[in-house]
């Protein structure tokens, strides 16, 4: 009800805040018996974390997660997995001055509205640093589906004005390959470009992921309220700063007439055009999954900023911290991990469609 | 867990098919002791139904609903509300012919693979004609919203290339006026005229719709995965044939700075601008929700189309039956019948977040 | 939430009152692809019905379940079940001196507390006319799980003072030969005679039901919350009337030694003793599951009782209308409804025990 | 799904094994701004821990836990409480012998069965410790209940067949200053003879857990599958070695009559007797809200005894380890706790049955 849990079979429980002890969170519903790579959900953290390039925040956190239960000998037991990922590097003090303060575009006002008491240490519950659970639990989810043959390809599609605009599936080294994590190298620097001047002016700048699924077998998906791209949607539009989700043909499909829409069949069954982006009814169709996600310009500004305290008076809040100026490069790790969660449910919810 | 269920506190679960005896509902969770206006839900229901003007199908349907418990004496008594609508006016032989076939950008290839067995007529539970029972809910949450004053605005935006662009929020009279239901009457008829042009040759076409809810108190949403827009997107996306959906500034706030995209606040908390769509950190601010929904051409033509059987041998499918060369008139109540039930619902979640 | 809906994955959403239109439900998560047989259902339903025999009430209700949809050609199509049973043969007038009258041991005062408006006809949501939906829902759980070869046996286990004390299998015939349900006919004698005597005297009288059940595959339950019988107690103790539920040894167990009571293993994995009751640690092991449930004596009396009215004044009741003089031979049905739903549900939970 | 979680709005999942690095727990839904007495909650864990008096096991362990998120100055923020309790003083060597057995009654054999592998060491996920995380939220919860004038007295009814039969609240400082928990102190003498002789024969032996609730205000429960006794029904089964539960005159209701089981009110609506245990039509009723509960002789002897292995082969287990000869005084804390949980959650629940 408080919407901290996510999923129905495979689920992800997080809790904890920016400045706390530690942040972390129960996978459930985790398949039993199945052997585990932890060092490679710890590489998936470290993909989220920052510092790792001249384009995100060099605020050091080193992100290490902590697993306390649900695996034994290095397999699954079906108990529920739980973990912690020690809060570190923490300058809370940092925020004194914003204890009372409303930032435009933050979650201040609205904790306080809906709350009346909050953490305002660093964003307290609504830090991005949540989403590294995210990531853990997404890592483990990738494990079971690549154990399946179904694979992601996330990357950059869009910083500010600069657009890849392309839903090929690219291998993972050719995306960490580059700085934005933009498969194609020319784009990527025009986008290093944009995000190093935007940061020099303290500014932001919104941007955008494409995130390809291959190997989902027909059938995931359920007819009604919870489509398969409804499921995704939610998932993605629950990431911070997002706003706004298409699948396969998504906006553009408006201005489309259904004749050069419709995906005309081949004879096995597969698609000859794919505007549907691998989802029919709701339900996948064998095709590649393909969305994509906008994400708005970070609303934390290097900049000055004229706002209002809890008692309505004005402030001027000085820009100040250590904070990325597109978050698109490191967010591609938490839109891969919510996809992976969202399919591994699906196709365990699958599993009972027959006796 | 198959998703025939939305909501968590106000649930709708729907059942039916478009031709067997009824298609219907349980409305649960409804708050006791309210006086319900019945006429008003029938109302709603006559909005949403074929053969309304000469833009929308003259399929010929009368979708009364008939209410069979949970209200007593005009007034809720907090029991499930459970409902039917009978199906009428079923040509279910015209489906004959679609027994085996396999329907371009339908549902009929994933139902097969997914349940092995399907109620082919009339497209069975993928007919967008379950989204009455839909209607039925959000016409109910709606009263409860308007006695406290969360008032809709929903109309179309978009029509294949047309578009209004407006986010400014509509009476109902002036939604009502005109044929395709967007409030500008210049842009209604250029609407109107692509829609007439495209179903002449047989074709369909794509469109969007906006929905502008006033009134909605700061507070209501949840923190994590269940922020207010992320339900809000899941609603639309589970509607049949939206593609996409955007919140506040949406896909345009990609290529936005962030000093331009953050909204200053007033001293009495309201914000200068609303590119946050009225929601932040996902949770309500007070300002006026704005999203936008995409909606494709629907598959349905009335053209000709190459396809497969069951078998994977070609066929032909002839174009005829009785459906819309657009769908988005007829689904300006659907958009707004889910987005009632969201908010309805977090205001009730609301209640438990102080003792 | 407002806890009409059972079960995860095979659910039962119930809807009406005794004396609206229709009650009736929504069966959602029906595996697909299963042939059904109807008929079967409305045995059940028949066996819970009123007028069976000369022990339970002969009020007159035909108890017609009618099915909308999710059935296509005889076999589930894996969308929900939506049916209703028509309210027959109401005597609302009787109703109308209890309008403002809190019945003894009722639900009358608490409704009224609760929702603040109820509708007082015939114990409206509270009558256990409710029941007759779980009992279609149950039927068809049962061919389900008779198609995994497991199979159920509920019988009366005592009426007031007289008790079978057993918990052998019996098969359904030889539990309906018999006008109590219990599978003994000398005690089922002993059994009618008490009932007949308390009904001559206006009273009612509680009793017991046991349930055993056969073929339980080993691995079905929850290590924790969900444990097998803890979900088999809710569902027993969410039946009207019902006031206490003991698995395996139940309340005895409290005075035995743990070196009796342990039950040792046979080396098949089977057990010599079952005291467990066919589950251990939460989780089913194979052997028979065998359950008892307490009901108390109905509160409807034929007898006058002196009670109170909405606004606190002494009222004298009298006791009129059409009653059991005690429900356990109508409630063998559904009981065994509610365990089969829980045994199917926990069947398809456990499909997602491995990937 | 795995049911690892517990409640619908203040809800509790757990996580850990016995011999991991700590178990743990996030409690959701906790009610904002409300401050909590951390020391009260480390008290009620003591309760339950070993080593407290001469009855209870030996072992030590600490128990000591550790908030990581939700709370902020003292005061919950309305984000998850998650928190940790480092698991201690473990002696895993221990559970070699046992990495193959099956113990009689424990769930070894289901646990292989359903998982096919298992974290063997001392009992893993089946120990009993998984219960000091309830313990933790439900201090918490009774802090909330407290504030409300809610309050529990739970106590020792039974240890085999020493019974003492009562049902008055009695405070804490009775309870606890017996040995077995038992209010009555000339019993509470013959219980610990009882318990201190089992021992001495290295055998365990059951017991009866009395909960007594006062000041529960009428109108919390659900009418249908939710009733407030069906979910403290659930609640009291979940708890390991628990097999019966009966609310208000439970078992002895079975050879009661009508006339004498119903509660005649009084004009305030208060009633005369109390059969009801508190709740009706599921529903509670303001009366105090009474409950026992049976449990099993614990399986762990420290008697030798006959099992079998994994592979189906004959092997003597011996009887060793620190282990309780009666788990009911150890117990009640548990009971107490998960009684809390199910009343706030209805509290909570029960907020938004009006609008």
């Amino acid at each position: 009800m408080s919407g901290n849990s996510f999923g129905k079979i495979f689920t992800l429980t997080t809790f904890g805040e920016s400045h706390g002890a530690a942040i972390g969170g129960v996978i459930d519903g985790v398949p039993a018996n199945f052997q585990l790579d932890l060092d490679k959900i710890q590489l998936e953290l470290d993909r989220r974390k920052p510092g790792q390039s001249n384009i995100v925040t060099q605020r050091k956190e080193s992100d290490t997660v902590q697993f306390l239960s649900g695996i034994f000998e290095g397999k699954t037991t079906g108990s529920p997995i739980g973990f912690i990922i020690p809060n570190e590097n923490q300058h809370s003090k940092d925020y004194e001055h914003l204890k009372e303060a409303y930032r435009p575009s933050h979650a201040d006002f609205t904790y306080q509205q809906k709350f009346g008491h909050r953490d305002y240490r660093g964003g307290g519950r609504s830090s991005a640093r949540e989403t590294a659970c995210r990531v853990v639990a997404g890592a483990i989810a990738k494990q079971f589906l690549h154990s399946l043959n179904i694979r992601f390809s996330t990357y950059v599609d869009q910083v500010g004005a600069v657009r890849f605009e392309c839903d090929k599936f690219y291998e993972l080294n050719q995306i960490e390959a580059n700085s934005v994590r933009c498969p194609d190298s020319k784009i990527n620097s025009e986008m290093e470009e944009l995000i190093l001047a935007t940061r020099k002016k303290g500014d932001t700048i919104g941007g955008a992921i494409r995130c390809v699924i291959e190997g989902v077998p027909a059938g995931l998906g359920e007819p009604v309220f919870d489509k398969l791209h409804a499921e995704l949607g939610k998932a993605m539009l629950s990431i911070n700063a997002v706003k706004g989700f298409e699948i396969g043909s998504g906006f553009d499909s408006i201005s489309m007439f259904g004749s050069e829409h419709n995906d005309p069949f081949e004879t096995d069954g597969s698609t000859k055009t794919n505007h549907s982006g691998g989802i029919q009814g709701g339900i996948s169709n064998g095709m590649p999954i393909s969305f994509r996600v906008a994400f708005k310009p970070v609303a934390t500004l290097m900049q000055d900023q004229t706002s209002i305290d809890q008692n309505g008076n004005e402030i001027e809040l000085q820009g100040k911290g250590r904070h990325d100026a597109c978050v698109v490069p490191r967010a591609v790790p938490i839109v891969e991990s919510m996809a992976a969660m969202v399919i591994l449910d699906f196709y365990l919810r699958n599993k009972s469609v027959h006796l």
